[in-house]
């Protein structure tokens, strides 16, 4: 149901283009194109994030939503689609990728190339129009809009750190620490990842208490962190049959929980084999790499992590505010979602 | 004065990364870096138009703007060059250009490079970040910033079909006709660079009559379109030490209105050298096609061109409703620095 709604935003988008906006046929199935190669083939966790949360948030103010409600739920989650196409779009270009969702990245596609930055910008602009849509005439509309920009902004500047700290073609692990890596995380993953489902539900509720969004966030951004923490060790340890992928963290010069982790806690020897073979596409260096990684007993280290984060969060979610309107059951099905995950 | 204005955006920008964001500090200074490499330098055109249009307005009103609207008037000037800004980025990228305002393209700069894809969408994220500190309390905020989506909008449809008619890379004159060059300066150039300055100006005016916005369509964006055809023109016709450039159409495979006119007058023996020689950098090809252009007497097809424009605009300004509280003034103003510039 989710995603057929997906076709119903896109066929908007695109009628409106071949109608309103006049535009001559070659560019109407050159947008189709875009959308279907970029918006879709994802997990949808974020998208189905709000719908999960706005059910749970009616259920609890003893209500069924009606259709209509149904229906801005998915338009809302597919807000945050389309958001994620559009970084996705501009992070391939910025990293020189080459694979994305078992396809090619949208840059790399024949005759698209660099246009694919007039792509991303569409793709963001695409989101706010079809919010507009569907909810000009709420109430919250405006702080919607705010919303999602607020949320996308902090993206970027996490994007933007992230490319200072880790630049695609030069390998400096002095710019590196655990601190800036939970900089990045924290706003280039976590706020669009996890805080956002939960902020636009609540709007989409009719709750504008701001103590909610703090509490929100106090307990989704360290279950984004950690969803990203977890993401970075299985990059190097899952077995890619189950993962699905190659990990390529270690040769792509990335910012890593692991290669953070490892410089706090090496030796000069150590640090000094590091330095050697971070950020390089060779399969010694690689190896050379996750030798220090299991030397110094980062599986152990991660899993230590992870039990400490889930104690944390498991206990701010049983501490929130219940007179804020927001059930428990919110977060612990994110929770359920996220933690002991294998890919 | 209203350049004062740009640095007390900057600096709350940037105040607000060091203090609420706790940007590390080389962010915050690579993000000073780039914005003033790219907002400041131009000419703000579109951002002085949007205090002209103010002015007349009140005085229209009879009344004089208080300070505090002044400044709001400079924050929305800003916003455009901010969007200007944040195109003229992104389209360096997808152009491989190398200069920009007399200094090299953003992306060129040192340890830029492709970061400057997440530059542009930063600069898209500014306006709306100081649209929403200086105006999020007045009235008419939410249709403000459905316009500045609307017309980001427009402008990347514009440089879709641009790119898709005349890639960087491929030269393909079946492509072109006078048409399609309309359709991209329209939407690329005219919705941002004409309308959007006076239909901010409008909403802060207090003028929400959907016919006054219709009206400023009207005649604003011929004239949009008119002034991108004197900007083609130029390119090819104008004295470089007048211009202060000199122009790279010819070679660039730009969709220009010079060589839509010639394709549309031209012998088949003339297309051929037009075929054989548009979008190469060579001097002697691009000395081929100027020869075609000055036997094609493109320079008087452009005088008559732009004697009828004016003729036409100067009517519709004649006949404008001034019951929706727009005066003449408005448009003259635009009107006068427009028509016959020699740069
Ligand atoms: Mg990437
Ligand atoms: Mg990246
Ligand atoms: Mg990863
Ligand atoms: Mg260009
Ligand atoms: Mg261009
Ligand atoms: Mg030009």
């Amino acid at each position: 149901a989710f995603e057929a709604s997906y076709h119903v935003l896109a066929k908007e988008l695109l009628d409106e283009l071949a109608n309103s906006y006049k535009m001559p046929k070659e560019g109407v199935e050159r947008m189709r194109a875009m959308l279907d190669h970029n918006v879709c083939g994802g997990k949808m966790n974020r998208g189905l994030a709000v719908v999960d949360t706005i059910l749970i948030l009616a259920q609890a103010q003893g209500r069924t939503p009606t259709q209509e409600e149904l229906f801005r739920a998915h338009v809302a989650g597919w807000a945050i689609e389309w958001l994620q196409a559009s970084f996705l779009v501009a992070d391939d270009i910025m990293d020189q990728s080459h694979t994305r969702r078992g396809k090619p990245c949208w840059f790399r596609v024949e005759d698209v190339g660099l246009s694919a930055v007039n792509d991303a910008l569409i793709l963001e602009a695409h989101l706010f129009k079809f919010i507009k849509t569907h909810f000009r005439s709420q109430p919250y509309y405006a702080d919607l809009v705010d919303l999602l920009h607020e949320v996308a902004y902090l993206t970027e500047l996490g994007q933007l750190i992230d490319m200072l700290t880790a630049p695609e073609d030069k390998v400096d692990l002095t710019r590196f620490s655990l601190d800036r890596h939970s900089y990045i995380v924290l706003h280039k993953t976590a706020y669009y990842s996890f805080y956002l489902s939960v902020a636009m539900a609540l709007l989409m509720a009719g709750i504008t208490d701001e103590r909610a969004f703090q509490q929100a966030k106090a307990i989704l951004l360290p279950m984004g962190e950690y969803f990203q923490v977890q993401d970075d060790y299985l990059d190097a340890f899952a077995d890619p049959a189950v993962l699905g992928k190659i990990g390529t963290d270690i040769e792509d010069n990335k910012c890593s929980w692991l290669i953070n982790s490892a410089l706090a806690k090496c030796s000069p020897a150590q640090r000094a084999v590091l330095e050697a073979n971070y950020g390089r596409k060779d399969a010694k260096c690689i190896a050379a790499v996750k030798q220090i990684y299991r030397d110094l007993e980062l599986e152990r280290a991660f899993h230590e992590y992870e039990a400490a984060s889930y104690q944390r969060i498991h206990a701010l979610i049983d501490g929130i505010d219940l007179s804020l309107g927001v059930p428990k059951e919110v977060y612990v099905s994110f929770m359920n979602k996220v933690y002991k995950r294998s890919k």
